[in-house]
């Protein structure tokens, strides 16, 4: 049994706050600013470009890759990190692309995170492909015979709707295709097995349930029968067969390595380092059933004391990922006040209250706190107040 | 005038340590680890998803970049930091290719970096350009009316051959073309001047003379004649117009902000923004004065003491960055013997003993020491020992 009171108290959690958006940003695991000030100080300082190789620098993507590995269901030697999330998915549905060159569609749908279909766009111009783009709902009709790619975010940023990776996956094989997953939101949160649904590509960040911190680097996952195949667009020198050769001909390396790109970032990485020490021990069976209990709290509690508020995620805890979220006309104003009182939730526009729940330091006190106070806020009718309808927020 | 004296006192040195590999990686700022520290538990810590507002990290990658900015000749509001060199390469050239949409030559050279020789190469086999790379010395003629790219490193990363940044600009532009130029050996070297040059885009890191730490984020720029119409292929949704609002369409933001890919990395960027406290009151004109000071009495030193090694740098300064080089056939092991006694400089393949002055941190006595030692070692053929031939190093 996963002991998650040993994992809440892992985190700094500021005094007085329930924190309902570790799906934004994960709080400070208390360890990190030791963990970073060492290596700051005995590391860079001291070993300067030694470090590269006496403190592990090099390896490091590689090393930490392994232990995201275990959390997304992935094998040893399979998990690059690096870059951030937008990059990693442009490698990786460039490889995907570049695998299937004669066809050219990338389907997705408008649940996905924009970003996303952002950096499919601009693949999609660059290299004469074109990305269609449908609702959730209708992307298993619309996996087609003319497919390249199937790219599509696991959990919806905004309602928490889960896809049937395995189902979807299948159903992209069928039709010729390959299928680029993005675990932003199940990475840390939910049990994925990319082995078990047989996925062609994965990638996430690290910075919301991973917890490793504002900008923490990307991961990358290539299932092993595309690892020594996969061509990115992006070739950099880390990625290389021999980076320090300095040829002039770029020559992949073998498997994983070659989605590396420049430098790696390593005072980041170390921080998200000590954040992994934290998933040392927990179960992921365990992780998904203490967020479908805390969900469902949420959700039942919020049913019973908000009448104003419509639920915007699916019922059933089998179509949810770890979050959550209720629709009110006046949804900005209505998270400030929540917020202004120590309850800290996401607004995503127009009207989506976004509320997350984080297995490794939420508990049911957290849950009953922010019922409470949600439901004295819209009963009191205390957020309509000018000061909550100010909008200067930006994530 | 710039008081080096205080400049150098700002670094934490190794006991025992002359470091003349600042070229690869910058020693640490002594004030980096609490400011980093103090980031992660007043801002990370403390104010959680908020900081992205509270604490400025969303307006960072552009706040640091304006600090970049003087030492490379560009205006306020020009630069934006984020991702690795490599990533910036990427985005500078597939920009100024898309300028030029009617041609499909990117011309380098063999002295540039071989990372942005790949992924130009990754670039041009995606977007049907051609990537033609000649010797350095041929750059000049080989500008003809076919050219959509210049692509050029200043510095050139083995010999510190410096380039004729405003020749070759010119010439690029009579020809037609757009020259993107990287400043990896020139940012916090040398006296670059973007707009006195008239480039057009340009990419560098902050981990070599900027002293950003392992890994520190990269810089664009983008002159402001392009800013508004460069359309990198890498569309994340920091560079959207109105990243919150997640529209499904990609719409660029305007000027530099485009440049922006995913989520910062705010814990590395907080190393760097310590790191540019030590370039406040630096004047470049005493910076450029004192990195030729340094490398002409490494050089003459080493040529009346060392007389088996071969200069492979411009003998003359004007033709050079900040870094100087020697050839020695046995260029390894010699160099390890060097480390060995406590002066750091850099081996590159086959044979090539690299040194750069930093002039921030190195003095007349880092010369002394390197050339006494270096003489020494050769004069007593100590370097050749076996264990200075085992190969591990992988930077």
């Amino acid at each position: 049994m996963t002991d998650f009171t040993r994992t809440r108290a892992a985190f700094h959690l500021p005094e007085g706050v329930t924190y309902l958006d570790g799906n934004s940003l994960g709080p400070m695991p208390v360890a990190a600013t030791a963990r970073v000030a060492d290596m700051m100080r005995d590391e860079w300082a001291e070993q300067l470009i030694r470090g590269w190789n006496s403190a592990g620098w090099y390896a490091q993507p590689r090393r930490v890759g392994d232990r995201i590995a275990r959390l997304i269901g992935a094998g040893e030697g399979q998990v690059v990190m690096g870059d951030t999330l937008s990059i990693k998915v442009f490698q990786a549905v460039s490889a995907a692309r570049a695998l299937r060159p004669d066809r050219r569609v990338i389907l997705s749908d408008s649940g996905n995170f924009p970003s996303d279909l952002y950096v499919a766009e601009g693949l999609a111009g660059a290299v004469d492909a074109e990305l269609r783009v449908v609702r959730p709902e209708e992307v298993a009709d619309a996996i087609t015979d003319d497919l390249a790619v199937l790219m599509l975010t696991e959990v919806d940023y905004r309602t928490g709707r889960r896809h049937d990776m395995a189902a979807l996956t299948a159903r992209a094989h069928q039709a010729g295709a390959l299928a680029v997953w993005d675990l932003a939101h199940s990475a840390g949160a939910v049990d994925v097995d990319l082995l078990g649904v047989d996925a062609d590509f994965a990638v996430g960040c690290t910075y919301k349930y991973i917890n490793g911190g504002p900008g923490a680097p990307a991961f990358i996952w290539t299932h092993p029968r595309h690892s020594d195949a996969a061509a990115p667009i992006l070739q950099g020198w880390m990625g290389h067969a021999a980076p320090f050769a300095f040829d002039l001909d770029y020559r992949p390396a073998a498997g994983i390595e070659r989605m590396r790109v420049g430098t790696p970032p390593v005072i980041a990485m170390t921080a998200l380092d000590a954040a992994l020490d934290v998933w040392d021990g927990v179960e992921l069976a365990d992780l998904r059933a203490r967020s479908i209990e805390l969900s469902e709290a949420f959700i039942t509690g919020v049913q019973e004391n908000c009448p104003d508020l419509v639920l915007n995620s699916p019922r059933h805890p089998a179509q949810r990922g770890s979050q959550v979220s209720f629709l009110h006309p006046q949804g900005y104003a209505v998270m400030q006040a929540l917020i202004a009182e120590g309850v800290i939730g996401d607004f995503r526009a127009p009207d989506v209250l976004r509320f997350g729940f984080a297995p490794l330091y939420n508990d049911v006190s957290d849950i009953e706190r922010a019922v409470d106070t949600l439901a004295r806020i819209l009963r009191d009718g205390s957020w309509d107040d000018p000061r909550f309808h100010q909008r200067a927020k930006v994530t």
